[in-house]
């Protein structure tokens, strides 16, 4: 044994032996081939990049989320925090003389800092491993159409069962809260995340944002559920909710038996331009997977363009799968 | 384009797109598949653990090597510096109640240090794509013929032609440096490292050691080279060669063809305890994998066994693949 003062890996670290493994490599392999069959290219960008892209990407304080260290030279890296921020830059950089759209795929770990490991605990996950794909160049209906489906198709690939996909659009609640001033924003946000309606209330007076954030944040189902929210939603919010209608109807009925909208979903909208959605299957006790539209993203790396993607959490995947 | 102050990527970072990942993970599935059907179990330890199981691993100070960050409680983590160590220590922890021998596969990434990426310079590569096993748990012969023919069907298996397996015995050189002063022991190992015959002439005073060491390093060659040495080496270096030499007649001849012993190498002496070896490819300008026994690795965690197995780099093997 190992003398008992040294633990055997950090809090958060992973160690994977036996089935896990077996588990992982299964998913990974078969959703890469998946993506590959799709058109997706497969990129390996570097484990540590400079803190700056990751920041970059996710437009928001990601810093105590990151697990950063100093090079030789004193500029500040941080391990992979995400793909998508690593495929942004390298399509800004080494396809800036390509023409999109692009179609790029990749997995791997991405690693995060766990929220409690410094209180000597296990803590969270700070290794998580991932496949995904993003698709850059290209906006619209067809676009957010072939992402949903491409996670469908995928996860049915992958033998899993029991999928929904939680769909919402960032320019249904955005555009409501952005009447508001900064601080009853994040207070709203906040409420909304904990689907607290008596806060949300208490907290609002009244006026149009009031009577939007009354209803909209709780609406959940199925297209009539839209189509009823679209009824009474102020015209700011319209846009969004008539993009989430157009793709149901563009779903086939197997594929939208998967899918249920729920318009108070508000943890991407720093992130998300457009539509955005979770995973879920059956069996397992978080989300599986994420993904959206993040149009601005390109934009921060010098090159904009549209670009809509997702991401899976093997590790979720490999606990349901037999 | 990023402002011009960013470089896109850290120096000796990875940033692989392409025929690189295509080729790389065509080669990482082969090694991978090759290896479950030899009856390798993968392991997937974590990206980051605590410095010293690198540094109990490797004997020696590999701290300039390391790529290094303190944790959020201020214990010294490092990047994967290679999967050895992590394979000791899940042996000597998961498996401690598990019956030997344990067959263990993995491939990744490993992370070294730079030598001159302090400079400003791209560097070297920091980041290594590696496949390998090990075999914890058999000594003698038997097993050191199953990593040199596992070594040889595996790189069959990818396609690579021209293969040559350059193996020295760690107790050939090792019996007649251990009677030398340290100063002059270390000074002998450079000499030997360079092929300097005449610095190490100039170097040792008259006596065994001087007499033993002015052929022995030189020798390169068949089992006949190995015979011959044989026959005037000191008895210290005698169980070595005659080990090399009964591994010789073990192999078959198209086996044989691809070896050539090697009794100067000197750079994995304080690692390697019995024969050892470095893999070449027609090709590939540099070694393309490295291998041999540690039977000392496994006593540094707490469970002696022995040890032995091989590392491939997969970066340097894409460089010779169509």
């Amino acid at each position: 044994m190992l003398r008992p003062s040294i633990a055997p890996i950090p809090p958060g670290a992973l160690d994977l032996t036996g089935e896990a493994v077996r588990k992982r490599r299964a998913l990974q392999r078969g959703a890469m081939e998946h993506l590959a069959t799709a058109g997706f290219a497969e990129l390996i960008p570097p484990t540590f990049e400079y803190e700056e892209v990751f920041r970059r990407a996710a437009g928001r304080d990601i810093g105590p989320s990151l697990i950063r260290f100093l090079d030789l030279d004193g500029r500040s890296l941080a391990l992979r925090y995400d793909f998508t921020s690593s495929v942004a830059r390298v399509a800004a950089t080494t396809f800036s003389d390509a023409t999109p759209p692009f179609r790029f795929c990749y997995s791997g770990k991405v690693f995060r800092q766990g929220q409690d490991a410094g209180s000597g605990g296990r803590g969270r996950p700070r290794e998580l491993l991932q496949a995904g794909g993003e698709i850059l160049g290209l906006e619209g209906l067809a676009s957010d159409l072939e992402v949903i489906r491409l996670v469908l198709t995928l996860l049915a690939a992958l033998g899993l069962t029991g999928v929904r996909i939680n769909l919402g659009h960032a320019a249904v609640l955005a555009p409501i809260l952005d009447t508001l001033d900064a601080e009853a924003r994040d207070l709203a946000r906040r409420a909304i995340g904990r689907r607290d309606a008596r806060a949300l209330t208490d907290l609002l007076a009244e006026g149009p944002a009031a009577t939007a954030l009354a209803d909209l944040p709780f609406v959940i189902g199925r297209r009539d559920a839209l189509q009823h929210a679209a009824l009474t939603a102020p015209p700011a919010a319209a846009r969004g909710i008539a993009h989430l209608v157009a793709l149901d109807e563009a779903l086939t009925p197997p594929e939208r038996a998967q899918v249920v909208y729920d318009l108070g979903e508000v943890r991407g909208l720093d992130y998300y331009t457009g539509m955005h959605f979770e995973v879920f299957v059956e069996g397992a006790g978080r989300a599986v997977g994420t993904g959206g539209r993040y149009d601005d993203l390109m934009g921060r790396f010098g090159t904009p363009m549209p670009a809509v993607g997702f991401a899976l959490d093997l590790g979720a995947l490999a606990g349901v799968i037999p």
